[in-house]
Parts: structure tokens; C-alpha cells; sequence
């Protein structure tokens, strides 16, 4: 290296210092005029000044970086310095782990989801149909060592001519068969009305897929004091995800589980793509337990088993999964609901898999 | 063309049309069926009786077809015939045109959308964020001959965070400039809840598309006797938005707008895929009139005049369009908005290109 | 607005100014540096360097800051400066219009395509498979005064058990007939080996969409003296699209049209979505011609001509469309081709529309 | 059930068993049909006869069908009794279990991949950028007790301006370094020109992503006798990968692996989706040997213990995963390398992994 390269280099080296301590300076100040405005209690972020800002920054820019450079390098440094203000900021959602290092345990009765527990498994039919059914269910749930059943009482379906669900009938029949059993239920909410009288019924109120964006029904669940099983939107960003369970927290209802149930893509041997890198992301990213939808993410009973697996080498806090005592009459999704001999096959899979690995119990 | 394939194919001739002829007596019967259960008030479809008849049918099976081949073949069979059954067949929807061959006209008072009127532009603010807004957004609409002021006053967000709109403040707003200049007010409602008392200040309902399967506001809107404009969801099939219509239309509502409003894609220099293809398909498809949002589905101000034309050369029956006093400094999608001198030269852009095509007044 | 955060404004405004300053300095110092490495052959980009400089402003990061932000911003700044080095970066890529804002005018012989030109339509069977059949097609091509004859010789075909094309017999069977009606051949090359003999038979080269990252094809069409007509990949971005043109335009050939043909989605009642918005964005970043392939961006033949209207509305400077004299029999795409009568019926279309809005020769 | 019920499903029945007779009958007579045009060496399928015996049947249709019904239903007829004929057929490819039950076993000199050998792990740089580089690498695999070490030499970039690989002289330090350490060398070949001389260095040909269509190729790679690695598309369908290793395989090599390597979605927060329902389906649907790509299916370095967990979960034959001496300096996919001790890490966490769970081994 010559010796213009070496004295260029170091006039670099003390630009870097002098800038990394202009922009130092300049964070400290943003803090101080956010903590003013935050006892006038004014929006922190002040579009029109922030313009004005760019515009003299601007019209003294007399390269050699283009104008467009230049506001593109600003922006990022104000951007900083408005985060530093801002304790909404991303890293700082009551949903991050960043916020709450702990791991968030979800409590039903004495069960618990997330955490240190074992991976727990929530099974039952797509739809409620009758009482017969979701008995049939429930015994074998209950063989098992189950305690959570799910079923669907209010069915959001693509048509309106489709099967619409028993509704509060629907409700009132796993109540009912749970209590014989001593199972907890998971049922899917629909209306914001619902949701206060559906506490009655369920355990665990599940928000679906079509609804992870229904901020009306997010803020209404977390008005309640019940577990809310969220899942993940049928196109949904992991980001977007997080922030409809930030819906839910920041009403003041953390009992939140997220559900990965597949994402809509092009691929046509599956119903949706299982987006199993969002489990490890999810858990890292935030606090809350994360379970995966064996059923939906995949729509095919010949891969469940290495489905579960992969689900739990992931992280997975726990797996849903569809199961009727006839798929073959179900009322709704009947190609991807196992019948209940290979849900007891599927069951002792998953047993012998959480027996190899008792992963977390070691930690 | 030797002897043996010459009588070959007479043989399979004659099959063909035995085959013909039972599938024709399978269907006369199946519709007999039909009727009998209409009258004894029983679904329709009976799986366990279809499974019954397949079970016999693969015990009788010899071959040369696979048993998965034979299943395959009856099961198109038992479909076709069960189609007989059902007036809730795809074909016959109501939002379909095989079901009303003539345009639906939305009338908003003396207004009209759809049918041989010439295309409309909805404008307006993403938010209403203050009256002065609204009254200079509505003054350049008042100039340009434009009817539907458009405004967001209910705001769902990605995040909680975002600046959620100004509630019925908002609309109170909307109404009051609308009153003023003699406009309509196109406004989205987001909790079924609010969609009665909405009624008073807005002239048509906007659904949007995170809710275009909130199936409880689509039923909420089918009771409403007030236009509804629906937005395609993010990542909604073609099928699955004209599903979510006929959850509208069969509660009773038929006046109901359709918004091609871009999909979610890959693609990272626009903010969604407009599906441009989606427009002269709901339009053979549905009676209803189809819309185009250039806003959202571009998220790009520098392309919104060829995206215009291309909408209505595909034969869109109006656009939508975000137009702010200053973009710059607007509370949610600063982006995309442009301001109302771009506005207007959009607005002379669109009518030189509608005075060069009067295509529909030609027809 | 109180005293103090009036005098912390003013120190803000301040300390702006600094940075904007250093910024520049800096900026200065980094073009000397490249001018440095550029006389001595060095790679301008050298991360060793970088990340000893990172490493050191981290080491002297005192907050408030995290040193994630800080690194954020000094990659930042880095990248500027990077730019500023680098000819080859993306603004100045040779197929942007910041390079050369003139439309580039590809020229087959006497015929002209992009610029000012009349849009050209390019049509023809998506398979040649006999001579009898691609005349059929060239005697309605002339009839219409269309140039451009396409047909597939080298068929990329999904399974290799389908019919994989004529191969040089069928670019002779396009050339002879070509000829006979005074027309160019457009038709698909794929094996770079196989390009230099092609030129003999063909007029424009076609690189089709599974091949859009065959960059050894991509390089070896660059080497060529005849145009290319290249495809927009099944999922490739604009921008992706952009570099494959690039890498044809770096070798020597800035003869390329570009042509988008539909994006892979998840929407299944098209073959593909055609992304009407990258017409207007490729014209507006690249100088190179566009057109629009409305056959396989669709595939349905139904919706043709709005399609073809909303391409020539978004800006396109031509469209490609396939026909056959007897689609139900074509040996590929049978679904998508139109017969000849359909084809004359939508050139008819396709000319009122262009003299209706003979947009380009106004300006 | 009433009596005249009965009496007509009896009549379904007589009905379904009929058709089924005529349907086998009909089987039989094309199968008939298909050998003799065996031996006149004709194409199976005929589209003219196909259609005029369509257009022959509807001619007859006098309900209560409609004609777009009936035709439908000869048409899954039709397409039936082909397949009878046809060897091609999709259920019989060559990749396809159902005409390979067996698992092939893929043989690198002594090693093995696939079938009941544990999971293999073929690790390291991007690019091959030094001796140097690719030596600390190859240690670090000795020690590790690994064969396989990849490396690129040919890079298909998406810029002309990015690092191309050195190519052939970094496929000559590949094979140097592996035979110095007793490894084995998978890189990618781009061009077929260079597939026959590359077999003198490389043990495994590797085909990247984006020529998984690049039909040229895979003919090449077909004809050579040396094992292929073959990388899913960008968009690739499940079905479209396999007729791509269909290519390779009919050309006469069965020696291919498939690699699931994510595939592209509108996520944001991971490079590519892994797409891992792919890894069972594959194993079921074809006896070929699946391994996964942790690094490009995921682009992030802080979940690939998780994702190596679930691919092996799923059923992978192995993994790929990118390490460097020093990942921020490399000159292609910095962000996605890891390090040589947090690669040891790694293979620690899969070893555990792998010693907990020797399922294949119990079968």
C-alpha cells in the first residue's frame, strides 16, 4: 500500500470518530426533546419538522453524494434517533423478548403451555357435529393422556352455503363432554359480541387464521381473562403476526399461544406451505409459546407424523391436530382429519419422539 | 389404418354412448332423489351413503383400471350428479352472471356505478385527519366534476401503535365537507357493531381487504339496505372474493361494489401485485361493478396514471384513488398518497384517455 | 413551543450541518481512495478494511446509541461511499435510463420495436409442427400486416416425456415459410452452444422464463449480433429481471426487449398474474423496449383483449400473443392458444384501440 | 327412509355397476388400441380423434347433464384410459416410488447417502475464494469426521458486477484440498460445455436453484456417470422438481439427490421459506435420497440448529450448510455463513441430535 492510501485511510479513520460522536450528540438531544414533548404529551414524531430538516440539509448538500444519497442517510439517522425516543419501538413490544427475556408460561386451570413444559397436544374434530361425535373423541383424547380438545362451534367458511357450524349449540356440546372428561376446550371465536358469553363454554379461545387481522376481534380478546390461542394469517408476515398478538397484550391479556399454521404459496401437493423456520423465529423474537397446526399447514394425513417431529425438533411448544371418528362424513375439511386409530398411531410417534428428546428438561 | 384398430374404435363409439345414456338415467335419478329429500327437509349431501356406494363399486372392480383410477371416475360422477342437486352450485351464485346475465347498477342517490355509466374515480385522504384536510381534498374533487369523497376515520392498522383513525369523529367529519360540496362519502366500517349507526354518515360502506373474510361484518353488510364496496383480500383467490360478496348479497344486499386492490407477492418494488387479469374475470364472471384501488395496489405515486389506463382498458367501472393536501406529513401512508396538484393531472390524464375510449356508450 | 426545545432545535439543526459536512469530506476521501485502487487494479470493495473500521467506532461507541444502530448507520455510510466508487452500481447499470434516458429502438431489419414506433404485435403457434400449419398462421399474420411470426422450435417442456419441439427442423420450417411472407422469426433458443447457428434461421432470439438465470445462455446472447426478446423468470423480481438483461447488455448486445410474462401466485384461475405495474416501472428504470406476453401471462383465452388493451394503456411497446390454426390439437398449450378467427377478431380489437389513442405520436 | 327412496338408490346401484362394467370395458379396448399404435410406432395420443368423439357424444347429450358436465366427465374418461396406455404416465416415472419401491442408495466412492445410512452433512465456503480458505475449511470437516466439502466455483450471480467464482481454478483447489484430507468435492456446474471435464475434479455435480429448468443441463448431467445434486427452483412446484431429476434420471444417471432449498415467498424476516412438508412428500413419492439446505432455505444464521433438527425430524438424508473462516469477509452471501467454530457448534447440536434419534437403524 502507498503512502496516499495509508494517509486517506487515517483521514477516514478520524472522520469516522468526529461523525460517530456528532451523531452521538445528536441522539442525546432527540432524547431530550422527546422527554419534553412527553410531558406535553405531543406526538413524538413531527413529520413537518422532520421534512424542514431534510430541506435545509438539502439545499447545503453540495456533494459529491447525490441529494438523493443524502436524504436516503439522514433519514436513517433520524430514524435512529426518533427510535430512541420511542418506547412502542419494534425491540420493545410487550409481545418481544427483548422486553421480557422470560419465557411466558400459559396457565388453564393447573395445565401450562410454553415454557419448561412438555410439548402438549390439542386434538379434535374440524367441526362440532353432535354430542356422539365429540364424545367418541374425547375418550380417546382422555386414553391418551390429552387434556386439550378442540372444536369448532362457529366455522368461518369460504362460502355461505357451506356448513356454518353448531354455534353456541356447538359450545355448549364440548362443555359439556369436557367436563365428563376433565378436558379443557379450544374453540374458535368469531364475533367481538361472542366473546364475553363464549368464557362460559371454553378454556382457550382460538382467533383463526381469517382473523389475525380482525383488530376488532384482537382488541376484544384481550379485554377478557382467558387464554387466546392466535393463529397466523393465511399470507401474514411473521412481523404482522406479532404485532395482532401486541393487539391482544397491549389490551392487558399476555395469556397469548401462537399458532404457525401454514402460509399461502403457489405449492399445490400441500393446502398451505408449513413455514416451520417462523417456530425457531417466533421464539426467539418473542416471550409467548409457539405450537404448530399439523392439519391446516399441510392438508394431508400421510406426513403428519414427520410433520409433529419436525414441528417439535423446531422448538414447538406444542401441536394441533384435526382427528374425527369418520373423516370420511365430516362436515368440513375432510381430506386432512385422521380418523382415531391413526390418531393413536400418530400419538405414540409423537410420544416415542418427546421420549428421545426430552430436550427441555435438561436445559 | 388397419382392420383391427378401425373396429376397435366403432366398439368404443358404441361404448361412449351406453356410457352416455346411464350417466344420463344416473342423473334423472339422483335429481328424483333430490326433490324426495328436498320435501323430507334433509341435506342434500349424504357421505356416508357416497362412501357406501364407492365401497361396493371398488369391490366390484376387475379391472384393467386401478381402484384409485375407478374411485377418481366415480367421484367426478357422484359430483356431477349431486351438482344436479344444488341451486348452491358455483354456477348459480347469486353475484353471478350465469345468474343474472345483466349488470347490477349501484345507484347512490342519483349517482350510478357499473352497467353503461361512464367510469367514476373515488378520492380522498387514506385518514381523515382534521376538517381543513377534508375541505381542501373535497374543493379539488367539487373542481374536477368528481361525486365520492373517500376517507378513512376507522383505521386498522398493523400495528396498535399506528395511528388508528379519528372513530366517528371522522365520519362526522366526512359527512359535514361531503354536506357542503354536494358529495357522496365512501368510508370503511370495521366492527359489525358500528355498521347501523354508520349508516347516517356515510353514502357507501367500504369493507376492506383484511376483513374481506370477516364473515360476521360481510353478514352485518348483507343486512344494511346501503351500498358496499368490498376490497379483495391480501391474498384472496378470485373465487374466494366473489364468495365473500355472496355473503353479502345473500343476506339481502345486492348493491355491492367489488376492489381489485393488488395481492401479496414477492415482488418488492410495488407494495402489492395488481392483478390486472382479475378485472375482465369478475367481470365475465359477476354482474357486479368492479372497481380499481391504484393506491394500494401499486403503493407507488410515479406509475399511477399508466396503472389508471391499464384498469380501464381492462374494463374497470371505476377507480380509487389516495389523495392528500400533503402527503408528506399524513398519519398513515405517506407513500403513496399524492398530492392534489398531482391529483389533478391524474384526474386530465384519466379524462383524456375516457373522452378517447367511450367504449361503453358505443356499445 | 418552550425555550428549551427551541434552543435543543437549533443545536440539532446545527449538529446536522456537521455531519452533512463530514459526510461529504468523507465521500471526498473515498473517490480519491478508489481512483487509488483503480490505477493499481485493486477490487474496490474490501470487507477486511470495513470491518476493521466498524470494529474500531463500535469499540469507541459510548451510547446512546446501541452498537447495533451505530453499526447500522456506518454500513450506511460505507455503502454511500462504496457507491460513489462503483460505475456498475445499480443507478448505472447499462440498462438504466439514468444512463442513457433515450428509448432504446431495437431494429430487425427494416422493422423498428420501442421509441416512438406503433406498438408490434408478435404472434404465431407456441409449437411448429409442420409446415402446413405455421403457413396457415403467416397467411393471417400478412393478411393482418403483422412482421413478427413466433413458434416454438426448442420446447422447454416441465416433463421429458413431452413433446420437446421440432428442434432445427422446425427453425428451418420457420425460416422457409418466414420468407415466403416476407416475415421475422422470433423462436427460443436454449442451449447456448446452439446460438451461433440460430442466427441463421432467426430474427430475434427469444430467451424464455425458465431460462432468465441461465446466465451461461444470458452471456452467450450478449456475444451475439442479433436482438434478443428476453423473458421476465416464473418468480423473478423487477429487479432480478433488470440484471439477467444486464448480463446481455454488458457482453456487447443492447439489442433486448423485455418481456413480461406473468408471475407465479397462489391465484389459480389464471396460469399466471400478469404484473401490469412492471410495464411502467421497466420504462421508466430501463430504456429497452417492453412488451407484454398475454398468452402465457393469462392463459385463458377469454380475457385477451382487455388484457391486450391494459398492456398497451400501461405503456407497452408491443405484445406477444399465440395462435393455431387448430388449438384443440396443439401439441402444447392447447388451452392457452386462440384459432385464427379469434386471432383476427382480436387484432381488430387491439388496432381500434391503438387508433384510438394514438398517444405515442402526439408527443 | 320412504319406500320410493329405496327403490331408487337400488337403481344407483344397478346403474354404478354397469358403468363400471362399460368403463373396464372401455379400458380394455384402448389398452388394445395403445398396442397395436406400439407397434406402428405411433404418438398414443390422438387430439383430432379425441375431439370428434367429444363433439360426436355431445351431439347425443340430451340432459339432464349440461354439455360443459358431460364433457368433463369423458374427458377424466378419456385421460383415464390414456394413462392405461401410457408408460410415461406420472404414477410410473422413473424418480417414482411406485415404480422404484426400494430407496436408492447414492454411492460416492466408499460413501453412501440415502436409504439406511445416517444423515450426511456436506458442508462448506459459498464461493471458493483461496487455498487457504478452503483448507481451514477441509480441517475443520476432518475433524469433525465429514466428507463432503462443497464449494463454489462457478457462481451464477444476478449481477454481471458480483464475484462470478473463480472457476476452474477453484474447482483445481477443491480437488487438491479434498484429496489432501481424504474428502469428497460437490460444486456446481453451470454450462453443459463444462459437465464432462469437470467430472476430473468434482465427485458430486451440483445444480443450482436456478437451472433447475434449465432443461440443457439436466440432459447433460443425464449423460455423464457421476452423482448429481439437484437443488429445487426458486418457484419451483414439488411436481416440477421431480420431472427435472426425471431429466437426469431418463438420460440414464440414477445416481440424483434432491434438495429442498427453500422456496420464494412474500416473507420477509427469512431468505426463502423451506418449504420442509417437501422433505416427506419427496421421500414418498420418490425413492430418491432428500437432503435440505439449511443455510440458503433460511438465510439466517441464529436458527440453523433448529432447522438442521426439523429437516432430520422430517426425514432428510442429510444437510448442506455454508461455513467460512471468516463469513464478513466472503465475497458472496456474508450474511448466511458461519463461522468454523460455530459450525463446530452446530455439528455438535446435530450429532446429539442425530445419537437421540436412530430411528433408521431401529427399522
Amino acid at each position: 500500500m502507498n503512502h496516499t492510501l495509508e494517509s486517506l485511510r487515517k483521514e477516514l479513520d478520524r472522520i469516522n470518530f468526529q461523525l460517530l460522536n456528532l451523531i452521538a450528540q445528536r441522539g442525546s438531544i432527540v432524547k431530550e426533546i422527546g422527554e419534553i414533548k412527553k410531558k406535553q404529551s405531543v406526538n413524538k414524531f413531527d413529520p413537518i419538522r422532520e421534512r424542514k430538516m431534510l430541506d435545509q440539509i438539502i439545499e447545503h448538500n453540495k456533494g459529491p453524494f447525490s441529494d438523493d444519497t443524502v436524504r436516503h442517510l439522514f433519514k436513517q439517522i433520524f430514524k435512529a434517533s426518533l427510535e430512541l425516543q420511542q418506547e412502542e419501538h419494534h425491540k420493545t413490544l410487550l409481545v418481544s423478548r427483548k422486553r421480557r427475556p422470560l419465557d411466558t408460561v400459559v396457565r388453564i386451570g393447573d395445565e401450562e403451555i410454553g415454557g419448561n413444559n412438555d410439548p402438549i397436544v390439542i386434538a379434535g374434530p374440524c367441526s362440532v357435529e353432535s354430542e356422539e361425535q365429540v364424545r367418541k373423541v374425547a375418550q380417546v383424547l382422555k386414553q391418551q393422556g390429552l387434556i386439550f380438545l378442540r372444536g369448532g362451534a362457529y366455522k368461518p367458511r369460504t362460502s355461505p352455503y357451506d356448513f356454518q357450524g353448531l354455534g353456541e349449540q356447538g359450545l355448549e356440546i364440548l362443555r359439556k363432554v369436557a367436563d365428563e372428561f376433565h378436558l379443557k376446550v379450544v374453540s374458535e371465536i368469531v364475533n367481538p359480541a361472542n366473546l364475553n358469553s363464549s368464557v362460559e363454554y371454553v378454556d382457550v379461545i382460538q382467533i383463526g387464521a381469517r382473523n389475525m387481522q380482525n383488530f376488532e376481534l384482537l382488541k376484544a380478546a384481550g379485554s377478557v381473562q382467558i387464554p387466546v390461542l392466535l393463529k397466523r394469517g393465511l399470507s401474514a408476515t411473521i412481523e404482522e403476526f406479532l404485532f395482532a398478538a401486541e393487539y391482544i397484550v397491549s389490551r392487558g391479556n399476555n395469556q397469548v399461544i401462537l399458532c404457525e399454521r401454514g402460509i399461502r404459496t403457489y405449492e399445490k401437493w400441500t393446502r398451505n406451505t408449513l413455514d416451520i423456520s417462523a417456530v425457531p423465529i417466533l421464539k426467539k423474537e418473542s416471550h409467548l409459546p409457539v405450537i404448530v397446526d399439523i392439519s391446516h399447514s399441510t392438508g394431508r394425513r400421510d406426513i403428519l407424523d414427520a410433520i409433529a417431529k419436525a414441528a417439535l425438533a423446531a422448538g414447538a411448544d406444542g401441536l394441533m391436530v384435526e382427528t374425527h371418528p369418520d373423516p370420511a362424513v365430516a362436515l368440513s375439511d375432510a381430506n386432512q382429519q385422521i380418523n382415531l386409530t391413526t390418531f393413536r398411531e400418530l400419538m405414540k410417534e409423537i410420544d416415542r419422539y418427546n421420549r428421545l428428546n426430552t430436550v427441555k428438561s435438561d436445559g
